[in-house]
């Protein structure tokens, strides 16, 4: 435990109830937007498992006295799904993978990469291992780094002549999201791209069927994607980060080897370990799952992303903890073997943790409307070469972005579950015996800020990125980039005008912490 | 917290090593029990997944500089897995599950459940559920309590020729376990009953193919079958409990809806209660999955008991502080919905623990040689009729016969890990900030003793239940039944007879708490 963080209380206490309002409300909208318009409510195509009988359990329900059929559509969730991936965990557990693929009887293995991780350890160790059982495979090495909808397509062009009856993606988050949407666009030939995607920007439509066996061997620990069912791109013609969102993309098995860690460079591993941090500190604080509306007409319309739940609190902050431990001692000792294999195990528990609880205003919910304020920060760089990156062009790696924002989120955030802000602040060793909830996010907000000071080399605040206050329109459009797509539906209008404000101010706390 | 416990060290240092050698050793053998003449790794059937290159992990790793591949039996485990069924928890979340099978795309499901459930609340809302998404179904309600090899071939002889495409189980553990062998029986036809059993009773052979869809409806909160991939029964042939354990026996989902617990009487919340404790103590006591040994030469024979791992002690944690708190409540006061929920949330959080990590002396693994404490408990009852139960015969429920032992159990195990035990004592309440390590064990038995005190109608020992010492010989030989099998591999003959004494002593430790 460290000394307690001085606070000087901002808010008295009916200004922190407008303010846990404001919270609450900002959060909803991030967490689960529904416009009235959502495709995924009103296209029949995403009905044809809702059989003839036209008994909802909702009409059932209402026979039990909880709620009139009139009204499911405002009806609060009442339950939660939990899914993941098999996991297994341990130094050189990549060279089983051979006698997996051939224990799943795979005949012609489609293998995703890109051309960094084709020439690492990872990769020897999955040819060799293939090659030892005489499984058939070909590898596309061509995943594009934080990917985008035209890479995508690209690598979908490639699965589909190939007919792969497994995947084995081997590298960062965008090796295995790009890997997941090969083998859904593969699985579903006939499918236009947009037909997937998260509405409002694609149809939503559900994914109704199993797919081919993925198995995903990580080598960062970062995005948590070998656990979960969310695949990320931008949609370039949308200025827009989505994606498709839902379990039955999760892969198979996800074989998470320490060892192919040890490559990270040191900044690397800082910037994928901050993905983690916010991944548990979003989820955990995210709006729990009973207040997401509408309650799910069938539970193969319910989402991924369900708001946080007990189980997936379990996850999220036993992530959290771990990451506060052991991610400064792994990014400042390359030899440090232990802080490594738990940073490893930190990022699959918060993926586990947000793909099931969603995450909100540092990474936005990724499966709805906005873009998290992260997007437009890496794609509107005015110029920032991050330390440690060698790469030719400017550059605000992932984990940078959404962490450089951490602190403003959470003083913002606080006072919509001052109890859960106060836990988290704990975890950063802060003494919160004596602390008002009045100021949790404050509290929060300075053990994040101190925690990136000692982590080292983190730019504090979008000033040092670069920005300035001319820039903030621009950051809030491209958090809601679709906000003309929300304007057509009636009565959230005003409502998005004062989610731009409070955006606008966020940014603004953002520029220095 | 509670005040801390008193405790007069019974052991001196060089004592206590002792003491810890003598746990830990008899921990490895309940866990991981492994003869030389072990079926599973002897048999050639069971290799046919292995390829055809001859070079196993091992002799890769071997030129890592890790390990000879003679050496490879000798090899301890480096790797975990965890798996677990999907999960979806909420009142009233049964009446989804006719939408379910629909979106599965089945046509002919068996449902499967026992007589009383078959009149309850939940079987109510299964048939209605099914009956309005028009699902074709047909019902087998003769499962019995405490599964016999024969009841289940009986199950199994009506499944074959119904040729399900999905089953439903809905009920406790018994029906949970039923279905899974319904559902694996019927997907290898050909094979005979012992193919699939544990070694070394039966072939311990793996199941290598995906069976159907299963969803899980348990209707008590205690044995977390519904996310195992363990299927236990008695084997009347041998007078021993034993069963079936494989990752794909999983179900592919459970619901657990808080409101199918509603109907259990007091006594049975408190003995499935029971059962939860026990899982999630011995679990989180396990010895370590590093402790293990073969390291499995294939990852199809990684075993679901693997012992304690860092994403199992988790889950074991969790429960055991959530039983601790929910359970007295949950049994004094049946309108207390919040503490029944929660211990239905604990039973499934100890489910993925002990079916990741495992459970030792109270249950004994299940998927090895002993039977666990309990198994004669039970089967050799002097005549107890447990208060509450109201049946015609003697009864010791299984969550009684598991926690009556477990004092001394834990007083016996403490030596093996004296950090654990003073953990699990703490989430009793007890005060261990000035424990000693030798004191463990008995800080650990005084908490449990105490707990079920406190919970009520729970006898204090076997001497309470009509054991008398007496009984001994003939208990010990009821949690070891295969004993001419394993003194036939050679070197064990010995350890056998120091393990049966200790067993001696542990249950005459039993008698009285």
């Amino acid at each position: 435990m460290v000394a307690a963080v001085k606070v000087t209380p901002r808010l008295t206490i009916p200004v922190f109830k407008q303010a846990a309002t404001r919270a609450v409300n900002l959060l909803r909208t991030i967490q689960f937007t529904h416009p009235p318009s959502c495709p995924c409510h009103s296209n029949p195509n995403h009905h044809h498992h809702h059989g003839g009988a036209g008994i909802t359990p909702f009409a059932r329900r209402s026979k039990r006295g909880y709620a009139t059929p009139q009204d499911s559509s405002q009806l609060k969730e009442y339950a939660f799904e939990m899914a993941a991936s098999s996991i297994r965990f341990g130094n050189g557990a990549t060279q089983e993978v051979g006698m997996d693929l051939k224990n799943m009887g795979a005949k012609r293995v489609a293998v995703v990469t890109d051309s960094t991780v084709d020439r690492l350890t990872a990769m020897k160790q999955v040819r060799d291992a293939l090659d030892s059982e005489n499984v058939t495979y070909k590898v596309f090495n061509r995943v594009r780094v934080e990917p985008k909808d035209t890479s995508i397509k690209e690598a979908i062009d490639w699965a589909k002549p190939f007919g792969a009856d497994a995947f084995l993606a081997v590298g960062g988050g965008s090796v295995i999201d790009t890997a997941k949407l090969m083998n859904l666009y593969s699985c579903y030939p006939d499918a236009d791209f947009l037909d997937f995607v998260n509405a409002p920007l694609g149809k939503g439509r559900p994914v109704d069927k199993k797919l081919k066996p993925l198995i995903a061997v990580p080598t960062t620990a970062g995005t948590g994607s070998e656990t979960t069912g969310v695949a990320i791109f931008d949609l370039v013609s949308k200025h827009a980060k989505t994606g498709i969102a839902h379990r039955n993309l999760k892969p198979t098995l996800g074989i998470c080897d320490p060892l192919n860690t040890q490559t990270m460079p040191s900044a690397v591993k800082a910037s994928s370990g901050l993905d983690v941090l916010c991944h548990s500190l979003e989820s955990w604080t995210a709006i729990p799952y009973t207040e997401r509306v509408p309650r799910p007409t069938n539970p193969i319309l319910r989402p991924s992303y369900q708001g946080a739940n007990p189980i997936s609190d379990i996850f999220s902050l036993n992530a959290l903890k771990s990451t506060v431990k052991y991610l400064p001692r792994s990014v400042k000792d390359p030899e440090d073997h232990e802080a490594q294999t738990q940073m490893m195990l930190a990022a699959t528990l918060a993926g586990v943790g947000f793909g099931n609880a969603g995450v909100h205003l540092c990474h936005a919910d990724k499966t709805s409307t906005p873009s998290g304020m992260s997007y437009p920060i890496s794609g509107r760089n005015p110029g920032y070469q991050h330390a440690g990156y060698e790469v030719d062009t400017p550059i605000i790696p992932h984990g940078v972005s959404v962490a450089v924002s951490a602190p403003a989120v959470f003083r913002f955030t606080g006072p919509s579950n001052p109890e859960r802000h106060l836990q988290a602040a704990e975890c950063f060793g802060v003494d919160v015996s004596n602390a008002k909830r009045e100021s949790a996010g404050e509290i929060l907000a300075d053990a994040l800020a101190k925690f990136l000071a000692d982590l080292g080399d983190q730019p504090r605040g979008l000033k040092e990125l670069g920005f300035g206050s001319e820039h903030i329109e621009d950051l809030v459009e491209g958090t809601i980039p679709q906000a003309r797509v929300l304007m057509l539906a009636p009565g959230l209008a005003k409502e998005l005008q004062q989610e731009k404000d409070q955006l606008r101010r966020l940014f603004e706390d953002a520029m220095t912490h």
